[in-house]
């Protein structure tokens, strides 16, 4: 289904005619990858400002800390959606792990979003305590993944 | 505040040693940048289905299109916090419009917002012919921000 789907949203880009030059000139596979790498972008955004609050470096911001939560709850299941088949080579630091060990790469997907829906949940009470724990678990589930599915910077 | 947070993201981007030696070299505007192409192209991911869902060019799927529907209607909140002020110029097709008419530009998000949400509630119902309806009053509000606030490509 997820080629399918992919397939469509460039030809709907084409049709609605919203598209750059580049991006209609783009294969199917290298606009996924430019989906998935924007989605980590967006989620990185957000997550920036989670991460010093937990770790003390800014003034904790009850309202800040759930908003930016409630999106990195949403954020966290949309780049997968961008790994499909082939798509592998390009401007992209995917291991070929994620595609042989797909399994494993669901786990730490799942995991992921498991722990951030958890952290969004936990915020809403405002108890820095337990929310700087469950940050905690968020940042290792992200850590896990690049460790073992992300190519280092070249 | 959005200065101080893509500040804060910026930094931490850095200490968290996730980001790649570009982004590390990158300016705060540039990043901003950066994060809102990155909003626009995965917001354009789940509209695709939708766009061809509504237009009947491919076969309406219920879960499809609420789970689509769901995703934009948050998506479509967040590209405008990329909108920093001293962000109109480098890799980007923001008229300046986008901060001398800063009240217009946030009617105009505003406008996408409401909309986005309405379809995600319409799309509960399965109620295709509303939905149609609906979808094109997303469609408008898309196009509307594009003709005022949005280079053509180049």
């Amino acid at each position: 289904m997820l080629k399918n789907i992919s397939k469509i949203v460039l030809s709907t880009a084409l049709m609605v005619g919203y598209a750059s030059v580049a991006q209609a000139e783009m294969s199917r596979e290298d606009y996924a990858i430019k989906f998935r790498r924007g989605g980590y972008t967006v989620l990185g955004w957000y997550y920036g400002p989670l991460y010093r609050m937990a770790k003390g470096e800014m003034p904790y911001d009850k309202a800040l800390f759930l908003r930016n939560a409630d999106y990195l709850a949403v954020l966290s299941k949309l780049p997968k959606d961008g790994f499909i088949p082939g798509s592998g080579a390009g401007e992209t630091k995917a291991k070929p792990e994620i595609w042989s060990k797909s399994d494993k790469f669901k786990e730490a997907n799942d995991r992921l979003e498991n722990e951030s829906v958890r952290l969004a949940e936990l915020a809403k009470t405002g108890d820095l305590d337990a929310i700087k724990v469950q940050f905690g678990k968020v940042q290792k589930s992200c850590k896990a993944c690049h460790d073992d599915f992300k190519n280092k910077a070249d």
